[in-house]
């Protein structure tokens, strides 16, 4: 069912205060295929709220391991990864954004448990804990004074191990077909002939509007039935014309 | 204060049902620089819970746009991307997945108004409102049945923007404009009227052919000029036609 590929990554959340961020966090998790969370106690009870916004990732929160200090949590980890809510200025830990976290993760899962740390909402990492990460991710925002909530973080983080990590995905069966050049050329003539019949189109210098009309209709990749639809259309334009023709002629 | 790069970007929430939702996504617009926030009809006013999750981003919901319908949402932009839960296996649509999404609007973005537009939380988008958009995008998930809540969508879509404005692409220098909602809307309206009149549409029913219409024109990514081309041609069938009116009543 989860993505074998991303098993062996583990959500640790550290002293969170909120039980809906617990539930936010775990359907975030579960949408990206990643099923092991960990909790370093967490300040209250799961609440109501908490499996209201779990909806459909209760199993995630059911399995979720609950421990008393991060290296509980950790004792099986051999890389772990420290979320932080800018860019630290500073040589002591392994810096990365959000896409080189992916990429970290996606290189070392095959072989190694990765932990992906994650502090309360508001205070976020001791100094101490972060002893404990190999290196720091921040995700790149557009405020220093404004950061992600907790489990939207959570969130844009799995998103992008779930991208370092899938496989380049099978083109769409495509359930219609394109229109081929032929049944296209078809159709410009169709058009052509029917723009002349109504005078839009100077049979002296038809090139450029042709021109344009192609480059229009190039651009959307007709279907064969579209080129059908699109030459019906025309058919009801010049019959429209016939039988004007017909009557100015009585 | 916001990024540059992302003010021609909007946000559209299609009738929410959850204040706090709208009070997530703008939290989660602004750690990404981006405040043009535009709701569709909410289904309930904004409540004390909207204001806590907004959480430093109450001046993009104070500014946001409430309107009655999605085109007057979207009368300005010059590209509408509908948020999808998953990959649609059809040609109908442009299809994308999040970091095509971000790519596509950053290329779009210094000469184009452009729209990203998310559905009701539980049913999405109807049919007749992905006929407002050029392109669908999805975020690709571990499972089929579970999708992101509406305000985590807005933070992955948006985050993939802003990561791919981050590093200018060469833009292609586009030489001409792209028409507008407003008058894609007008071709629209005066192409029905043209086809309702040669009898090639039903007006009982005409609502299958000109959605396919729409999806047609839609992913053609039509030039202002383009679009005044086009209703130049419908006007000289028009002509046709009330020169045949006036021909057979003699």
């Amino acid at each position: 069912m989860y993505t074998p590929a991303l098993q062996n990554l583990c959500i640790v959340m550290v002293e969170t205060s909120h039980p809906g961020n617990i539930g936010s966090a775990a359907r975030a998790m579960k949408t990206m295929g990643i099923k092991d969370l960990r909790l370093v106690t967490p300040r209250k009870p799961y609440s109501q709220e908490t499996w209201a916004l779990a909806s459909g990732a209760n199993d995630i929160v059911e399995q979720a391991k609950i421990v008393h200090s991060l290296p509980d949590a950790l004792a099986d980890c051999h890389y772990v990864i420290g979320a932080s809510a800018r860019s630290e200025r500073t040589l002591r830990w392994t810096q990365m954004d959000a896409r080189e976290c992916g990429t970290t993760v996606a290189e070392r899962l095959p072989n190694q448990k990765v932990a992906l740390v994650f502090g309360r909402e508001r205070t976020g990492l001791t100094n101490e804990e972060l002893e404990h990460c190999n290196a720091l991710v921040h995700i790149p925002m557009a405020f220093d004074f404004l950061s992600l909530n907790i489990a939207m973080s959570i969130q844009v983080l799995g998103y992008e191990c779930a991208m370092a990590v899938r496989e380049p995905p099978a083109p769409a069966e495509p359930e219609e077909t394109l229109a081929s050049s032929e049944a296209m050329e078809g159709f410009y003539t169709h058009l052509e002939q029917t723009l002349v019949d109504v005078r839009f189109l100077d049979p002296e210098n038809p090139r450029l509007l042709m021109r344009r009309m192609r480059r229009l209709f190039g651009r959307a990749n007709i279907t064969t039935s579209e080129a059908g639809m699109l030459r019906g259309m025309l058919a009801a334009f010049a019959g429209r014309k016939f039988q004007h023709r017909s009557s100015s002629t009585t």
